[in-house]
């Protein structure tokens, strides 16, 4: 399969995660979204979106959307719970993150590194906001080692991606004891990989 | 189980029009957002987002986030696939409603039924961003009838909600010819209901 990718992206960091630790092979596509790349009528012939990542099957079949590229990669893997009632509780929180924590932190961590002086005035509005979303994680991890269940599924990897770098957008982890934890859990892994890494 | 709801909200209606088609009985709690209902201290501790809709169970497990409540519903039903890349596709497009659609075309709805003066300013961020969101719909739908196979999915269930009432966020349907079929495609079922209908 092949994966059209941007490399300081979170959304994408997210399915290079998911693919490390399946240990699956794939072409990586690099785009540069600063240069329009994603925005390519070619480019928009696949994803009309022009988003990434995106996943391209073997047979030329297209998948978009982050977490719905993590749901196809882990069903029948211990990233994907096994009942529905968890299941829906690992949609919750990814729906939660594109919702909630994306948008704030994210968005506050794009304006910072790129230092888009036009749009610094956002801040006031998303600071807030991503305050709010990290204190919903720090609160559920008080008494929680994982989002749902045991173990790590794809609900971790969706809210890990770009909490770990939140620093970035201006946002002082150390307020957050249970997320910086969790943090540390999770990337204790034989195959984890950082944002700016390439796929072996 | 139990809803709690706010009548006028999509969300919410996505929830309704669900346990509608299902024929599921359940339990109506109207809270009201503008007079903080789910900001409270014992509806926080039940949805810690502070958002409708929630969903109860009859055994007390608690389940948030509109789209994660219409996959728990739809397992084992017409209205989601069976197979996985199927079922992926759905995602996408709900996480795509969740991104693009609903803070957009939802926000300037909110905007304008409130005539909140205050926040007019955001219409002109807002007004492009879900024209947009429709075209890529609108795009979609001219060789497909539904957005994932050959029938109504939670996809559908999902874009449904906030692009009916477009109007209302002042975006112009008329526009999408599409769309207007395939808004009238999904509510020719027996047991439509209106976003103002009461559960029976």
């Amino acid at each position: 399969m092949k994966l059209y990718d941007y490399l300081p992206s979170g959304n994408s960091y997210k399915v290079r995660l998911m693919l490390s630790y399946l240990g699956v092979n794939y072409d990586h596509v690099l785009l540069d979204i600063h240069k329009g790349e994603t925005q390519s009528a070619d480019y928009k012939s696949k994803n009309p979106a022009g988003q990434i990542p995106l996943l391209e099957l073997s047979d030329g079949r297209l998948l978009a959307e982050s977490n719905a590229i993590l749901f196809f990669l882990a069903e029948g893997t211990p990233y994907w719970p096994m009942n529905s009632f968890d299941q829906a509780k690992v949609l919750q929180w990814m729906f939660f993150e594109q919702y909630k924590h994306e948008p704030s932190i994210a968005v506050a961590r794009f304006i910072r590194m790129y230092a888009m002086d036009d749009r610094a005035g956002e801040l006031d509005i998303l600071m807030p906001k991503g305050a709010a979303a990290l204190q919903v994680m720090e609160n559920h991890l008080a008494d929680h080692h994982w989002f749902v269940g045991s173990g790590p599924t794809i609900a971790d990897i969706a809210l890990y991606a770009y909490t770990h770098v939140a620093g970035d957008g201006g946002f002082n982890l150390a307020d957050y004891p249970n997320i910086l934890a969790w943090l540390d859990r999770f990337s204790d892994h034989p195959k984890h990989m950082l944002i700016t890494d390439l796929p072996a």
